[in-house]
């Protein structure tokens, strides 16, 4: 399988993996550890804040893995541009997570504020990879202002609805020019395996794993769901079609 | 991951793999070899009608692999048995997947003469393995008439449609006792894993690896896809839920 | 619009509704007559057995509707023989809905007993309507053997799942020689719309009325979404494609 | 049925239909009289560029069909601002349907300009209703900037694809304070009736009734199942359950 590319990076795990809502700092790491992933998301709060001797970061010192910081829980641009600065500080990378998302019940990502603090992101040197509706429009707006991938949902986040926005989900791979990373809603091996075996680039799960009976296992069956998916797409599907077609070659003998 | 049992055979691998419409004789052997799977269908017809040198057989011959032949194209209760008879001399197995449909656009089987064929070759000896709708009665009743398995389609044979029967599936894999394996119309390896995620015991598959633009990495995909899904029935997924949660605790520095 | 034929009876009204679980008598009353349905159904139970005076068969005594008594409750093709004999006394009609259904969970038809008792009934000169699972075999077998109408399910009785069963209902509706009338599981106007532009003939409705907030006007919803989707089956519904198209002109004179 | 109110303006129908498309003026007027529609979209360029005698116009002068012209093509704010004060005058109407989208091949619309066009449009006296993605987000922020409704997509334009939004649009729905009008994508009855059943105020519908093989009856099948979606809101459906439940009495009288 190609790895995946994205600005000087290559990563040959397509699965980037969130850490909130594990159980343990340890399950989680052993959640990480399985599941292959070279791309964690961490929430900013959680790694400048923590003061007590269990942080978070200390479970996610591995070579083979990038931290992704988040702004999760900033309203604007603004507050994200400023929680970005502090970020880049603290945790020594310009990668980031751009997650503007206002709204309280659903936290659906922003549109405007996202494009807002991803144009200003991307010219401070930043490495902009925003959370995002599955707005093809958007998308292209977000190119166009140096994103440096989308990370469009499947589903509103952690529902494990799966791929609810797929019809456009599907036009963003067809168009877009950066990688494009399905975030939020997957909530099951199998919808990993459908997200790459349309063309996303990778996918992040966070709460289909934490939640899940056992973690550790979970993390292991969407490693394998993201290779099964990009191999499949690479292997091309077959079309699908309306009347059925014998599988087996159909018992003439009885006739003969 | 445990392994799947029936009757007196275990089986490491819980997919399937039909043959029929491979390109060629050599594709066949690798996508089987590929996909790791230990029970392989052969149509009667190819198995001891072939005279030219190049007999499916002969590329079946691996230690790992049973030979699971079927009774594809035969018409009704009579005609399979009389198939399932010869079979058993010409392979030496009393294993068989009995096919009985008499529609020839869209394969659907056919639910009496499935049981009457069923109550016959489970006294005759035969472990049979019946592919049928996804009829949840119709399962207990072959049960009763002392079926090994069940096969029950996901969507008519050769569609690539995916699991259009799951919320009967669904029934099945709850009341069933014995094993129930998914057959027909699984087109990607996320409907495999979507039917192992369901708690299927094993799923069959043919087209959409042998219509694949590459059938041996296509075959290696639903052997992760298999697995992957099985894993997560494990581990239990968790609950799809209607609201969003944050998966990020929300950043409240900017507040504070 | 086309009426609908069954044997002899022509139907204006392609909305067939059930009487069970209506809050009282009087609310099922109003409901029927708000429907414009022609063809209720009434468990046998319910008319020979209840002995108060507010009998639900007074209810139902308006000169447009025809009485369909239905076997539910019986477990096989002997009971339900019974059961329709003593209907044919009671209730002085030779029509009549086949259910048995062993399964007292989620109430599944068994093919195996209906099919026998339809080639039963049929030969004792009754008009048999049977419930079945959306099974496009058991549809042609039925037909053989004499059936006046098929009644396939859309999902399992009293879920308002909606077509759950719909790539193999498209298959029936293909293919059926006699009336194909959708029952069970249609839950919202919108399932109902959505039979009849496939194709349905007719659709069945009950829980999705009888427990509505307001039955009477559930009632008439469903009248008018079953008049639309018949309306949209005579006039030809556009191709579902994968790209847009504009339909307003594109505003050219800006470059103009 | 509760009218619909926008702004100041009440209709007794909640179906708005486009006027593109149709083979002829004449089989559009038509449709549009069948469809009971009082709100009619207009696209500029056919409005006031067509110089032959048969203006789209003088077929929509009926006192019950309120006007609603679009933007139709145009790609950003700026142009739509131009086109909405050209329209204005030309057609003596505040009110502008506003459709923004510079993607050639799905016609998708672009968030952000949509947005500064609302602003500035409202701020001029406009009344304006955006044809936008499903995005809850926008919405809002569209109401915070002045917009009298919201016209989310159900799936791209043109394609007749259904409700391809809809766990975004029920999140729309359930937080609007403005109207509703499910706009794109919808292509039969059922979609329309199912839109109105999530509480939808009002559909938008074009393609699927120009396109149809009779546009007349067409729309009158839409006519119908709007209604019925509406009324089925107002009485409530029932829920939807996993198990079945029984709408008939189960035949207890053979056990007694």
């Amino acid at each position: 399988m190609k790895p995946l590319k994205i600005v000087d990076k290559e990563f040959t795990s397509r699965l980037f993996l969130g850490t909130g809502k594990f159980g343990s700092n340890k399950d989680m790491e052993e959640a990480v550890l399985a599941s292959g992933s070279e791309m964690v998301t961490v929430a900013l709060k959680r790694v400048d804040m923590e003061t007590d001797t269990d942080q978070i970061i200390t479970h996610l010192q591995h070579p083979h893995i990038n931290l992704l910081p988040n702004t999760s829980g900033v309203r604007n641009a603004k507050e994200a541009i400023f929680a970005a600065q502090l970020t880049r500080e603290a945790m020594e990378t310009n990668w980031l997570k751009l997650e503007i998302h206002p709204d309280p019940k659903y936290l659906m990502p922003d549109p405007i504020e996202t494009l807002k603090a991803t144009e200003e992101l991307a010219k401070m040197g930043f490495i902009v990879l925003p959370y995002i509706h599955a707005d093809p429009v958007l998308c292209k707006r977000l190119e166009d202002a140096g994103t440096s991938a989308v990370m469009p949902l499947g589903a509103p986040i952690g529902t494990n609805k799966g791929l609810k926005a797929e019809t456009f989900l599907e036009i963003i791979i067809e168009q877009s020019r950066v990688p494009v990373i399905i975030d939020a809603g997957i909530g099951a091996p199998s919808d990993a395996s459908k997200a790459m075996e349309m063309g996303a680039d990778a996918v992040l799960v966070n709460t289909a794993i934490a939640v899940a009976g056992n973690p550790r296992e979970m993390a292991k069956a969407f490693k394998l769901a993201v290779e099964a998916g990009r191999m499949a797409f690479e292997a091309r599907l077959g079309k699908i079609s309306s009347h059925a077609e014998a599988s087996s070659p159909l018992t003439q003998f009885l006739n003969e």
